[in-house]
């Protein structure tokens, strides 16, 4: 929403709370998206407003609004509401949003939804809050149509307009036989394109496909990536529907692993909540190991360059160039690493694609290697004679000219070296990490930046020591 | 799908086809999903059976197969079929699928393709190619049900069982007035919940949201997260509609926004293909600008470096903990930087929450810079003590000990002072980036990493010259 019709809602909204106005409130619920509605409230603290809200508007928008309420306005409303108002809220409510909000709420709160909430409801919440974080069961909803293979189109419609109101989708119907196994389903599209006296067995795809209970969320989106699903079954082990997952769950679901991946590639744990809802403490326990952890991985880089004092301290231009080689060398790592870890993710290889990508990649890396050192080549040369870097008064050589294309072809030939290796490394640690089950994106980037920053360092200081200083006579 | 049910499949429909055994292969399109069967025929090339597969299957199947199959092979088929085959291909399929796949074949192919094409396909196909990339008028569909306010229920299902076949989706119907111009929404659950008699006008439902033509995806991606949507309509300047977007071509753009954006974070252009059909040479093209833009930007440490050289060749453990140093701010700022790049993506900032935004940064950064050098202070002086770094053949200085600690110190008061720096950066460029309306996601890495390597390196080299290398009498 743009910013001046959301604050012009607010003003609205807020007079006709105090006026009481209740006509203008309903009518900016039956024209306005709920969840407009509810960001334009997200301030009001009052609790006899937020009953008032309740007892004015139509009752087929308080389930919604409730839902897109803050956590503090929606226990505001749960202390406050006398046992029937909670009963009717809960009513209209599908079980998996009460669980999203009673899942954050002090244990008091919970016992209380828990207790009003009818036998059935009770039963869905509960059988939700068990599930474990992040798997199929854990995000499905207990609200759904199974009808059985021997229903006719007629009998399914008159059901579906006698109950599917309680249903969080109807454009999914699921079949099931006898024995209570799934066995296809059917578009409520093609329900109404088919004869009424056709029976469900006839027309119902047979080709749907389903997770269970325990399968990772992340299964699930790149199964309704992969099949245009509106719902999906999650099923038990007997193949028994226990639940389903809708489209617009799983669109959240897909968001938050996208993030997720965000995070861990970028070394920062990732968060559960908005930025600005994320306190101080969780913020500094997310960052903090991460920056400690590579700290402590450098350890090996610190070592050699330790262990090169003396040719640094003869010849102090050396360290001058260390880092511009060591970050060239990490990028080029880190860009392989976001490229396969990313194909991984979206699930582009089959099992007989590793070799394809390593010989590409290592054709890839090779004309970038090559690339890059004539770049750099060219580069220092030109920084070292508009005296970006001088290194005339720390010297005694007297053909500086040899000196300074000797350095730019010995920072040029480490270059090369570990840009090819850069790429190889970057490339091999995710497939060793999903081979390993791990998820790539967790360390294959600090990994890959500690073995590239070895062997750029060894390179270079063991070519400058073994060729390079020799030739000079240093 | 798993691995051996894939070999099993793929090995059956090449038995299928050897021996021309339609029936088999009717039964496996309609018992397992057609994206699946795609997959599994992804390796043949041989056109005759190809052209085989399409003469036998379901033509409810053909259009789905067609737009599952590669490009390759889509190429293949077009070449072959005869204008006859083509037009009964194309009137199975959607415009928008059609537009996907000819964007990417040679002139002739799509030149015969509008050629053969009913012509108002035709028409559709010219719009959705003419609407520029990534807007919302390319990705959306010509083909969606739009009926008259004061249809009745009745009317609207007998039109829907009509003609709702051709239509992309039924699950939304749009409604607009006499002047053409849209004025609401019905679900088909609603339709089919509400009494024959009643009109469209009363049932609908008026708090719609649209996009227009122009919109970038990426809203139309935003405006299905926030309201749930199955459909959307695309409306000109004058609210009429143009088309219509689907759920599950969004979670396509979801996908490759967020790719999008790791990639740009990655300092990798974004990916068209997957990563097997993406060229080499395009790969390169991908990386290398990166690479070098990156060492160019190094030139101000390059530059600070070089000015210090006197007292690296004096001290030259100096030179060991740059490193270190600058990859720990480089981490902390590109923590800080991922983190508000991806609350901005995920729309999470107000336009007031700039500031809470900065306050709560800094807090976190005090935090975080205190733990850290206490950290670094205590993890230096451990490298010194067991000898990982090693410094006293390098030097004259009789206390040892007291050299240790100054330079751990040294080190940990630059992080500290790096620490807040960085997060402070990494947070602030991309609201800037945001102000100027360009992508965080393209340059704040790189901005942030040159800003911190500036920042580090002259506090640390400064500290020592001005104050740290007196005390030492260095």
């Amino acid at each position: 929403m743009e910013r001046e019709k959301y604050e012009e809602l607010k003003q609205k909204l807020e007079n006709d709370l105090k006026n009481k106005n209740s006509k203008s409130l309903k009518e900016i619920f039956t024209s306005i998206p709920t969840i407009d509605i509810a960001e334009a409230l997200s301030e009001v603290k009052d609790v006899t407003y937020l009953i008032y809200i309740f007892r004015v508007i139509p009752s087929e928008y308080s389930a919604e609004l409730f839902a897109e309420l803050n956590s503090d306005q929606q226990e505001l409303i749960i202390n406050s509401f006398t046992d029937k108002q909670l009963v009717t809220l809960l009513e209209n409510s599908f079980a998996d949003d009460i669980v999203d909000t009673i899942e954050e709420m002090p244990a008091n709160l919970v016992n209380r939804v828990l207790k009003v909430a009818p036998v059935d409801l009770r039963r869905d919440i509960n059988v939700l809050l068990n599930y474990k974080e992040n798997t199929a069961g854990s995000v499905m909803t207990t609200e759904y149509v199974c009808l059985l293979e021997t229903t006719t189109v007629k009998n399914a419609i008159k059901e579906l307009k006698k109950n599917g109101k309680e249903a969080e989708t109807i454009y999914t119907i699921f079949v099931r036989d006898a024995k209570r196994t799934l066995v296809g389903t059917v578009g409520l599209d093609d329900l109404l394109f088919a004869d009424e006296g056709q029976q469900l067995q006839e027309i119902m795809d047979v080709s749907f496909v389903t997770v269970t209970v325990n399968d990772d969320q992340e299964k699930v989106a790149d199964m309704f990536k992969r099949y245009d699903l509106n719902a999906m079954a999650v099923v038990n082990s007997e193949n028994k529907i226990c639940g389903i997952i809708t489209i617009d769950d799983v669109v959240d679901i897909i968001v938050e692993e996208a993030t997720e991946d965000i995070a861990l590639m970028h070394q920062t744990g990732p968060m559960d909540d908005a930025y600005l809802e994320t306190s101080i403490f969780k913020l500094v326990k997310k960052c903090v190991p991460w920056i400690i952890l590579l700290m402590i991985l450098q350890v090996f880089s610190t070592l050699i360059l330790s262990s090169f004092q003396a040719e640094i301290a003869k010849f102090a231009v050396l360290s001058v160039f260390t880092p511009l080689m060591m970050d060239a060398s990490g990028n080029s790592g880190g860009q392989t690493t976001t490229i396969i870890i990313r194909s991984l993710a979206l699930n582009e290889f089959k099992k007989g694609d590793v070799k394809r990508v390593f010989w590409k990649e290592f054709r890839v890396a090779v004309i970038i290697a090559l690339i890059i050192s004539i770049v750099s080549f060219t580069w220092l040369m030109i920084e070292m004679s508009v005296g970006i870097v001088n290194f005339e008064n720390n010297t005694t050589i007297n053909n500086i000219w040899l000196v300074r294309i000797l350095i730019a072809f010995l920072v040029a030939l480490t270059l090369f070296i570990t840009m090819i290796a850069s790429r190889m490394v970057g490339c091999g640690l995710p497939f060793i990490a999903k081979a390993f089950k791990r998820d790539p994106a967790v360390m294959c980037g600090p990994l890959t930046t500690t073995i590239v920053d070895i062997i750029s360092l060894l390179s270079y200081f063991l070519l400058w020591t073994l060729v390079f200083s020799p030739i000079l006579g240093l």
